[in-house]
């Protein structure tokens, strides 16, 4: 399995990072770095991140052997535009999205006669660091790949990003685009959410600068996701409408069955809530990092 | 300010802890440990924790220049009553307790004759270690000690308190019972709640078990208070309940009016939400520790 050309579209931490790993593990000869940022660009060349650097996605995938997008969600429509007429036939197509329905759909508008070669994933890796000077040998050694086959993608296909990802430390995954959103709604999105909306509750309170001179670190940890960038939670939300909403329903109703216990005094029910909750947190922390 | 008695109603890391930090500090002469299990109280002894052992508040009271409650919340009505017949004119009482307008009535209720002389009090401090081995020098250096006197503390009493904990290291503020109530409410309470909630509604998804498999970073730090005590919350819940049924329906509040915006597709809505707390939370975290 050896990539002769990759391209980028997108070269920041999660594309950069991807391509160092590859070239640790001798998988890719030569890395092409789209972007739209010169001086980005600039620094991914000098750190040896890529070979060239390009802010022309159509020219660039000419040649290529693998693209991956890697840029946020929404820049990804635009650019699956743009390189459609220009992809070789046997180049296959990934991504690094956060989430899958709204990519493979992406996919299915703007590449309908390559499907074969398209295969959607999402590395559970980050940081709160970003750009190619970001970029680090290493970040996805340990880490999750969940790769979401359209029906459409080829067995080769698949297993080609299988290997891949395996080469730079990472542990692959399979489920569908639509179990993937429901499980990343419910253990990251709507996490994120509740922190918003508990901020936002907080700051409406009357004596909001007391409260929060006495927060201590319960709150610091509750709320650290709160702090999060906004228009990457706004767009995440909406492309995740539906699993999201289900979920914030779910915990509407929980939130409400808590506050018809307290106000009945129920103290056994709100008991039960408690310990169910406590039980499983303490079970996932013996068995997590 | 010189203790020559003082007697802790519960020894464990939090009595504990003062009465070592105060021993160091020259400003406690014999101190008194009750509790009702002999294994404790016994490595307290030989830990130096506590000079004379007993499992009789009533006795222990007799000759005590203070008093120091610091059992949980629930017990605290019972040895108000057991030792109100007991405690010397001059005694002052205070306590540990983490919500302050029932620990205030408890002691309206037993020690009516005696109000001049008791300062309710909350340090906040704490750990997942308990028991008089867990009790620590220093457990007390930095962190915060909110007073919330009684209409009838006298000025002498809540001197006291003030001075004894800042022996112990302690930055001491003065409340009232209702805003240290709505506070914690706020900042502390109310988090944990939302912790168990979330929790709960994960737990009922037909995927749990997937969902927790690929929980991260995120999740833990967000989930981190939901593996609290729950008996302690329960008692938390009801006892501090008209503030936290205030913020948690102020959430509930918040939580629909989120759910609009996404059902809506308001992205404009949702980034304002967003970048509200996301800034409130920046700013804190530059503040805080």
């Amino acid at each position: 399995m050896r990539i002769k050309r990759l391209v980028l579209l997108g070269t920041g931490l999660i594309g950069g990072s991807f391509a160092l790993a590859l070239k640790r593990a001798k998988c890719v000869d030569y890395v092409v770095g789209v972007g739209r940022n010169p001086a980005n660009l600039a620094r991914a060349l000098e750190l040896n991140v890529i070979d060239e650097a390009s802010d022309n996605a159509a020219a660039a995938v000419v040649g290529a052997d693998l693209v991956l997008l890697s840029t946020p969600v929404g820049q990804m429509g635009a650019l699956l535009q743009q390189i459609a007429p220009y992809l070789p036939l046997h180049c296959v197509v990934s991504d690094a999205g956060s989430t899958k329905q709204d990519v493979s759909a992406l996919y299915q508008q703007y590449l309908p006669q390559h499907l074969s070669r398209c295969v959607p994933g999402h590395p559970i890796a980050g940081s709160e660091l970003s750009g190619a000077a970001a970029a680090q040998y290493g970040l996805y050694e340990g880490r999750r790949v969940v790769l979401t086959p359209l029906p459409e993608s080829a067995t080769e296909s698949v297993g080609l990003l299988r290997t891949l990802w395996q080469a730079c430390g990472a542990e692959v995954f399979e489920m569908s685009a639509l179990e993937h959103d429901g499980v990343f709604s419910a253990v990251s999105h709507v996490p994120h959410l509740l922190a918003f909306t508990y901020m936002n509750a907080l700051l409406d309170r009357h004596n909001a600068p007391l409260c929060l001179d006495f927060a201590a670190t319960g709150f610091r940890d509750f709320t650290r996701i709160a702090a999060s960038h906004p228009e990457m939670w706004r767009d995440i939300t909406l492309a995740n409408k539906s699993a999201i909403l289900h979920d914030l329903k779910a915990n509407a109703a929980q939130l409400a069955a808590l506050i018809e216990c307290i106000e009945s005094q129920n103290a056994q029910g709100l008991t039960e809530q408690i310990v169910r909750a406590s039980t499983a947190r303490n079970q996932w922390g013996r068995k997590s990092r």
